[in-house]
C-alpha cells in the first residue's frame, strides 16, 4: 500500500513535477544567507535560496551579498523567516501572539524584498525557519499568522512547507499558492512525517543512498518510509543543507544524480 | 541682509510653499512609533509621520498599529531610518562602512514599505533619524551611501534632511527628489546652521514665539537668526516634536496658528 | 476551611513575618528598571527592588541609575532575570534548552553584580520576570534550569518565587534560600493559584480593598480567595506594581496602610 | 638607534619578563568564544584567552563552555568587551557617551565574572575588542569611561593594551595593574605604531618570520619596525589569531619557537 500524503491535503502542487513524455524537473532549495557554510557553493547547486532575514541571522550587508549572488545565477529568493531569537538561532518555539508574529512576519518579508531590489532580482517565496517552520507545520494559531503576514506583504508570494503540512492547505484556502518540500536527508514515519531528529536513523549520511531516493521521489512522486513502506509525497521542492563541506558534497552528488537520472534542476515558480 | 540658504544648495524643494495669489502650505513632520509620547495625539496634528524602523526603536506590531493610525488619518508615511543602535536611540554616531549603511537604509525601508502596505498605506520619504541626521547631513561618505540605499530600495522615494544641508543637494544631483525641513523649537546661527542643544536658547519652549516664527517662515519663507539677522529658508516641512505632553501641546499650538494665518497643513508629497 | 498553600510546598520562608508579642514586617517588592514608570517614586515607596538585566528590558546606563537610587534609599536589589525577548519584554514563554537557560540566567546575574558593585550595593535575590517566571514556577525543566544558574552565579543569593510555586520546593531542596511573594492586585483561586488575567476580575484596582487584603495577609497569613474561601498564604514580600501613575498611588496607599496596622516595610533579608 | 616604547609611558609592565640568570616567559593572547574558529585548538597553544562578552559576539551557553575549557587547561581568562555591535562584530567607531560606556564595560565584566565562577575560574583581565581597543589606546575620553568601567567592576582586573598606547598609564595612574601586548603578525612604525591594515606589508603571514621576530621580542625587548630599526618593547604578552586554520598554525609554529628558543608560555597574571 502506498500512503497518498499528497491526498491528505489536496493537489496543492504550484506545477507538475513530471508529466509523461515530458522532461520532468525538480526544485533543490537550501538555507543561505546565514553567515556559516560556503553560500557560494551551494549557490552553484540549488535553484532556489532560502535567505535569512535578520531574526535568526543574517545582517544586511551579508544579505545583500548572498542575494546579488542568488541573481548573478539565476537562483530562486525566498524570505527565510523567523522568530526573533538571534541566541538560539531561531530553533527555540516561542509563544508569540498572532498579531506579533504577522506583524513580524511583514517587517521581514519587506526587509527581504527591498534588499532582493537592490541586487536586482525580487522575493518570489516565503519559508519559516527553525523552530516556526516546525510549529507552524500544524499549529493553526500561529500558522495562519504567519499566512496573514504573507498576504499582507504580498499576496503574490509563495509559502513553501512541508510536503503534507496542514498549514499548506489552509494557506491555499487563505489564497495563497503554496509548494511542498521534501528533506534529502531525513528519514520519514509511514504516516509521511519526518522521524524526529532525537531519534536513531533520523538523519540519513550516505551520499548515494539520499541520491537514489530523491530521484525516484522525483521521478515517481513516491519515498520509502523507515519502514519500508511507500509514500507517495507530492513535492515540488527538495531541501538540502550547505552548512558543512559533507552537507555540500551530498547536495551536490544528488543534483547530479538527478540529472544523471533525467530531472532538471529549476526553481518552482515560473 | 537676508542671508538666503537656500541659495547655497540650489532649489531643491519639490513643490513651491507659497506662490503670490495662491493658497499658501506647508507639510507638519514628526518622529513617530519609537514606544514614547502620544502617538495618536500627534497623527491628529501632523500631516507627516516619520516612522521608526527597528533599528533605533519601534518593534513591528507597534509599527503596524502606528501605520494604520496613520493610514486612517492621511498622514504620508517616511521611513525614519537610523544606525543600528537600539540601546543608544540612535542618538550615538557609528563610523559605519558605506556599504553597511546603504543595506541597512535598504533593509529598513522594505520593512517599514511591507508594513504600509499591510496597512492600507505607503512610504513616501526617507528620512535620517538621530546621529544618522547629524552626521548624513554633511558627510559625504555616510551621506552617500544613505542615497544609494534609498535609491536601492525605491528610486521614487523622497529623502527629507535639514534645509540647507549638503546632503540634499547631493540627493537631487544623484536623481533623488528631495525636501527641507525647518525645526520649529530650535534656535539657528546667521549662517542657517541649528544651535548645538548644549548651549543656552538652542531649544525654544515658548508656544507663541514658536507659532509666529513658523507662520512668518511659511509665508514669507524668512526665518530669523539668533543674531536677529533674518534667514531665507526653503523649507517645505517643519519638524515638530511630542514626546511629552508639553510637546503635543507647543505643535497643537503651532498648527493652529498656521491654519489662523492661512497656512493649510498637508503633506509635502502630491 | 483555609487552604494551607504553604503547608503544600514546606515552610520555606527565610524569615518569620510575624511573631506573637513582636513587631511584623513584610517585604514590599516591584519590578524597576524597564525604563517605564517611575522609578523613583516606586523606590521612595518599595523595601526591595526588582532590577531588569538587559534580557527584557533596561541598558546598562539606566541600569546602573536605578541601582544608585536603589542604594541611596536602603532598597535591596534582586536580578530580574527574563528571557532574551526584548521585542517581547519577555512576555512570551520560549522553549528554551535548559543549558541555554541557565547560562542565560548566570550571564544576568553577573550582570547585575557587577553593576550593584559600582553602585555601592549589592545583588540579594533573583526573580524571574514575566513569563519566565510563569513557565518556571510549575515547569521542573527551565524551573531547575534557572535553579542551576542561581547556584552557577552564587549560592548565596535568595530565589523569589510566587508563594505555592513548585520551583520554591525544589530550589530548598536544592540549597538555595527562598522567599515567597504574593501579587497584592491581584485574584486567587480557591487553591492559591492565580486567576489568569484574561478573567474577569483578575486584575483589583480598589485601592482599599487591595491594603486591606495585604494587612490582614501581612498580620494574619491570610487571604481570601475569589470564592470567599481563606487561603493561608506564607508569602514574605508583597509584589506592586508601579507602571502608572495610578498604580503607583496603590502602592503607596498600600505601605501606609500596612504601617498604620502595625506592619514594617523592610527587605526580606536581613 | 632603539626607540623605547616603553619609556615613553613609563614602566608599566606588571612582571619581568626577562631576568638575567633566569628562566624567560611571555603570555600569548587569543580573541575566544566568538563562534568562529576553532576555540579548543587555540586553548591548547595560548595561556591566556580573551572571551567575548555578548556585545561583539557570543552567546552565554557558548561562553560557558568556552570558559569551562579554559579552566581545563589552566588558560587565564580575559573579558573581551566592545561597543553594543553585534552586526559589526565591534569593529565600527562609535560615539558612546562616557557614562554609558562605563555601565556597558562593567555590564560586559560582571556577566562574564559570573560565567567564569560557573565554570570553575574566573575573569583575570580585561581587554577592550576592536574599534574600542582602537578608539581608546589613545582616545582619553573613551579610554577614561573603559578605565572607570573596570574600575567600578573591580579594581583588582588587570587592563590589557597595545605596548605604548597612552591608555595604559592613565590606567596605572588610576590604580589599575596593566599588561602590554604585542601583535605577532602586525608590523610596526619606527615609532611603535601599528601600520593600518590597509596599507601593504601591514600582516605578515610568514610563520618562521613571525616566529622568529616575537622570540626576539621576547628574549630581548626588541622588535624590529618596517624601516628596519629597532624598537625597545615592553610586551608581556603576544596576541595571537585564531580565526582560520592558518592562523591557527601560525600560532602554534609561534609557540614552538618561543620553548625551543627557552621562552616559556605563562600567563602574565600570578
Amino acid at each position: 500500500m502506498i500512503v497518498d500524503v499528497k491526498a491528505r491535503i489536496g493537489a496543492f502542487s504550484v506545477q507538475r513535477r513530471s508529466r509523461k513524455g515530458m522532461s520532468m524537473q525538480i526544485d533543490l532549495n537550501s538555507d543561505l544567507g546565514e553567515g556559516v557554510g560556503d553560500d557560494a557553493a551551494m549557490l552553484d547547486i540549488v535553484s532556489s535560496a532560502n535567505v535569512a532575514c535578520g531574526f535568526h541571522a543574517g545582517d544586511p550587508r551579508g544579505l545583500l551579498a548572498t542575494l546579488h549572488e542568488a541573481a548573478a545565477r539565476g537562483v530562486a529568493v525566498g524570505a527565510h523567516v523567523s522568530y526573533p531569537d538571534r541566541s538560539g538561532f531561531g530553533r527555540r518555539a516561542m509563544d508569540v501572539a498572532p498579531d506579533d508574529l504577522t506583524a513580524d512576519v511583514i517587517y521581514q518579508i519587506g526587509a527581504l524584498q527591498a534588499l532582493a531590489r537592490a541586487a536586482g532580482t525580487r522575493v518570489s517565496y516565503v519559508k519559516p525557519h527553525g523552530a516556526l517552520y516546525n510549529t507552524t507545520a500544524e499549529d493553526v494559531r500561529q500558522g495562519d499568522a504567519v499566512i496573514a503576514g504573507v498576504l499582507g506583504a504580498d499576496p503574490g508570494l509563495v509559502l513553501m512547507g512541508l510536503a503534507g503540512a496542514s498549514i499548506l492547505g489552509r494557506a491555499r484556502a487563505a489564497g495563497l499558492r503554496v509548494v511542498a518540500e521534501a528533506f534529502a536527508d531525513r528519514a520519514y514515519t509511514p504516516e509521511g512525517a519526518l522521524i524526529s531528529r532525537s531519534k536513531p536513523g533520523a538523519v540519513l549520511h550516505d551520499p548515494d543512498i539520499i541520491a537514489a531516493r530523491m530521484l525516484r521521489l522525483a521521478r515517481e512522486g513516491v519515498l520509502e518510509a523507515e519502514d519500508g513502506s511507500l509514500l507517495r509525497l507530492g513535492a515540488d521542492s527538495i531541501c538540502v543543507h550547505g552548512d558543512s563541506p559533507g552537507a555540500v558534497a551530498i547536495a551536490a552528488r544528488l543534483r547530479a544524480a538527478l540529472e544523471a537520472g533525467g530531472v532538471a534542476i529549476a526553481p518552482f515558480a515560473p
